[in-house]
């Protein structure tokens, strides 16, 4: 017997079906999903949680007419499924494959591109004003709606007067992680009060049979709501907005989910929908662990079980998580803060062992940021922990609130450079760039793990705001010192003593300048001077002039933009004290960079030892003349 | 007589005042701002509305020990005066005088600077948290409550059950222009329910006096705060996030604002105080027309009138403005939006001659830019006017949603560079650095107000993303084209063509460039190049390239941070061309730069031609040599 899957080409094939076959079809999307991302890893709990949602969306609105807009991306999946890519699932997040999150290139069905929180209600009012005609329905998670902009966005929409304007709210108690903020307790009250839903829908039927006279129907119908109105608080915030509320409804059951955003696409006003799902629904152990279960490596789905990744050196975002609880056990003032992530920042550890010193505020990295800066006023010394590529959310805030009042709040940017398979819209590329021109700012990158451990001391005991840059992935295996010792503000070091060639080196590409002199040596018997910077800014002028004063060839490694980068930081200041010596400069090109894997990425980018050693190769007979 | 005002030295002399002296304090406080600021110029109307407010606070709370924090800033006249500020006040925003803004170098009574909207409730919650036992206040405007950031702030505040945190929110029903969004509907509805809460008083008079039996009291007041409650949708709002609400109250009346406080103290949870206030509050021009009077220039107060301006040449605003409506008269996809600034930026003419082709989306810069970016994927042609400095709020949303989509929305950085008077917070010397980096993105910046045009016509046309840069204050009084017509991207043109020394300029710093090149022609006889770049990126690398090989001394001149900016852009690109030669940077250091007249920052900074050409003459003898 075939698949009834396999009859849905498009979500026009959906459209015809009734709600029992699309029941069906929901089972058979969820096994193949579990299949398919077991073997491919990706992001897992939350399209699992959706897949109702997606389904009903597709089959009430005339989608790609109607536009869907999906929040960040994570739990798109279903939704590629049904629009012309289930077969593409396999490749997804590898190279020249799908995208992990939502593309407008990749499909006419991708409205617009996300990855980064709270975006799709500002995105989804815009294409309403510009199509008054169409349906547009933005589907946003309760922890994305606690995004500032996703206020700002409601806020303006209550204003505009638009009908068939939906939101729907997928309501998982879940962002990554655990949800926090007043926010998620009023979103639980709704669903604690949801019994009244029920109650009046049982009153409502009876109704219908004729069982209750119209007269006391209505009476009561009205007090339940009034009643209703109080218990339900997200009623209350989306009502002061000037939405139309429906909800909370069960965001897996296609007899409520058909129904309201039948009922929401022909209100006279915009509408949220609050949907209450489950996380990972329908793979039992997601729903019981929907962090683990978040995104996946690769698994076996019988077991539940993760294949081994061979890696044995810790991670980068592990070391930092112990590097901080130690500086926070011997200094009560040390606090530490995640927007949302204290998986992916590793401070889950930190919260365990020292909760009175931690914070999740949400996805928030504004409030973030400026709530660091409240706190450092008054002597704490807050570690922001926030990904590279969600600071940019926080940008204002570092410069207004921290920079200009020179604050030491100490930035900890997991995931700077390249990302790996999330892709363009998650690469940590920009970080120096939006940084290095800020007065105040000391910007550092570790060549190692040790070194990590070492800059969190010194982002902690410095007096002023610092950042640290520090890429996805395993550490070098190096020993680490057990006493945390700050650096000295602004110098780097030279890590191999040569001559001719003078690599100088950020962060983990130190390690690929050394690999590349290394190759320089063995084949052509030519030892390039490897230099750690260390510090972006304030930047170790001297050693960098003195070194390039005796080398005839000089390069940058970086694993960030070439435009406004580490390399642009050295050239401006080789220039500025007049050392007219061009600079070979390696880093990632003016483009975005697509998902795929790190080293592929690395790949494309000219940055593996291999490529680094080949071009400087061309350069040795300038390398060999006297300075 | 002399005047109560002069008794009061610190915050500690009003709180053995009584309300009825404090009510004539108000008085004199206002009638020497009104005096001073009509000599200085400054922030206006904000302080007059504030004042009942700033006296009740600092009577009520133990300031300094006690923590208030001011939004924006706009508002802290009335606090400067109180907090031993009072005779410097004529200096206001004047060099070596005291900021127009909040400072925390400046007193230990402000807690935090600010300048930003919407900062306040993340720092307060900071300091709350870092120290529990003191009171602390966030003080921000109906306007800036809309922020994102701030709502963000009352999520997490709501969830921590503080005790002794205030926010008092001034309701003027203003931003800086009038408020928008569904948020401000709601405060206004709350307003006209004040009949309400008067009745209630009343009413609790009658019972107080023994007219109303207990059992009948309780009963009514019950119901009358239930229906206040439907009414009352503000107290939804923040009820919903976790906060007890009071309000509305009068802000203006010493004898509501004071209880109210004093309440709010003693709750056991996190409170909001709504207090209704009237902006210009006791100067009836200020009163009827606050937008005119928000910032002023020196004026007669009796005649209020405003001391004429020099100044005949258009504003770059006015252009701006001009050249936006007229583009979008031909083009009904062109569409303009702002973040509450249709003043500053000029669209105030636009939103009244096309009114569907405007949208005023609040304090809310990331929601402007992806609503734009929305707007853009259904074919419209946005014109995103923001201040340079506030656009580094929507900075992800320009990464993520705009570039990496490469969508053709348009970004109008006013007051780019050195802003004047506003000093640290609001200066546009990031932009370069923040947006060069980014792919897909186009930068411009225009020599004078005719090429302006030119490029908001270039934005529009232009496929991607475009950003121009440009400065306060009046253009040069050129001919102005009739007809717009886009720039060749990338292009760069020579203004004056030379020798031996090669200027190579940016937007208004052009000028700079010719009137520094006139000075050496006279006293040295050499006439330098001239190149107007036109674009930051694409930078003319060809253009670039040709002249450096054909002079021997090569400069830039910006008005933006010398790290990161367009200098470096220059020497970047000439080093990765293999031309090896130094490049004399003109542009501002780094440090943050404070208020000043903008000449005078200008100055401060080596920018003025005079300045520009003394350092060049110095390196005449190398000019001359062979190149």
């Amino acid at each position: 017997m075939g698949k009834l899957l396999d009859s849905i080409h498009s979500p026009l094939d959906l459209r015809t079906r009734s709600t029992e076959s699309l029941k069906e079809l929901c089972k058979e999307l969820r096994e193949e999903l579990i299949q398919s991302v077991s073997e491919s890893g990706g992001h897992f709990a939350s399209s699992l949680g959706a897949t109702e949602i997606t389904v009903a969306l597709h089959k009430v609105f005339d989608t790609p007419n109607d536009r869907i807009v999906w929040d960040t991306g994570h739990q798109g999946y279903i939704h590629k499924m049904l629009t012309g890519r289930r077969e593409q699932l396999p490749t997804i997040r590898k190279k020249d494959g799908i995208s992990g999150f939502l593309k407008r290139e990749e499909s006419e069905f991708d409205t617009f591109g996300a990855g980064h929180a709270g975006t799709s209600i500002s995105a989804a009012v815009g294409m309403k004003v510009a199509c008054p005609e169409k349906n547009v329905v933005a589907v946003i998670g309760d922890g994305s709606i606690t995004a500032g902009m996703a206020f700002e966005a409601l806020n303006h929409a209550g204003s505009l007067n638009l009908k068939g304007f939906v939101v729907v709210i997928n309501d998982n108690e879940m962002s990554i992680s655990e949800n926090v903020g007043a926010l998620s307790w009023a979103f639980s009250r709704a669903v604690t009060s949801k019994f009244s839903t029920e109650a009046r829908k049982r009153f409502k039927s009876l109704h219908q049979k004729g069982f209750v006279p119209e007269i006391i129907y209505k009476a009561i119908d009205r007090a339940e709501e009034a009643t209703q109105g109080f218990l339900a608080t997200p009623a209350m915030l989306f009502e002061a907005l000037g939405f139309r509320y429906i909800g909370p409804i069960d965001g897996h059951d296609l007899e409520d989910l058909i129904p309201a955003l039948e009922n929401a696409k022909n209100q006279d006003g915009p509408v949220v929908i609050h949907a209450v799902t489950v996380k990972g629904k329908g793979y039992d152990p997601a729903e019981e662990d929907p962090i683990t279960w978040h995104g996946v490596t690769p698994f076996n789905p019988e077991k539940a079980k993760f294949h081994q990744s061979s890696s044995g050196a810790p991670s980068y975002t592990s070391i930092f998580s112990k590097a901080a609880i130690a500086l926070a056990k011997n200094n009560k003032d040390v606090i530490a803060i995640t927007a949302a992530m204290p998986g992916g920042t590793g401070l889950d550890k930190f919260q365990k062992e020292l909760p009175d010193q931690f914070f999740d505020v949400g996805i928030c990295e504004q409030h973030a940021v400026t709530f660091a800066a409240g706190l450092a006023t008054e002597g704490k010394r807050p570690i922001c922990a926030i990904y590279s590529t969600f600071l940019q959310r926080g940008f204002d805030q570092v410069v207004h609130d921290v920079c200009v009042q020179n604050l030491p709040v100490c930035f900890a940017m997991d995931r700077s450079g390249l990302v790996g398979n999330d892709g363009e819209t998650h690469q940590g590329l920009f970080d120096v760039a939006f940084l290095k021109s800020l007065p105040n700012m000391v910007i550092m990158s570790p060549k190692d793990e040790n070194e990590l451990q070492a800059m969190v001391a010194t982002g902690v005991s410095h007096e002023g705001p610092t950042a640290i840059r520090y890429p996805r992935g395993s550490g070098l295996g190096v020993a680490l010192d057990s006493v945390l010792s700050p650096l000295d503000i602004g110098k780097g070091e030279i890590v191999v003593h040569g001559e001719e060639i003078l690599l100088i080196c950020l962060g983990p590409m130190v390690q690929n300048g050394i690999m590349a002199g290394s190759i320089i040596n063995k084949n052509y018997g030519v030892n390039p001077t490897v230099v750690n910077a260390r510090f972006v800014k304030p930047l170790d002028i001297q050693l960098i002039r003195d070194l390039a004063l005796k080398h005839n060839v000089i390069a940058t490694i970086e694993d960030h933009s070439l435009i406004g980068g580490f390399g642009g930081m050295v050239v401006e200041a080789l220039n500025d004290c007049g050392i007219s010596k061009n600079v070979i400069r390696f880093g990632v090109g003016d483009h975005f960079v697509p998902h795929a894997s790190q080293n592929e990425q690395y790949e494309a980018e000219g940055l593996l030892p291999s490529q680094i050693a080949k071009r400087l190769s061309m350069l040795l007979p300038l390398a060999a003349a006297a300075v």
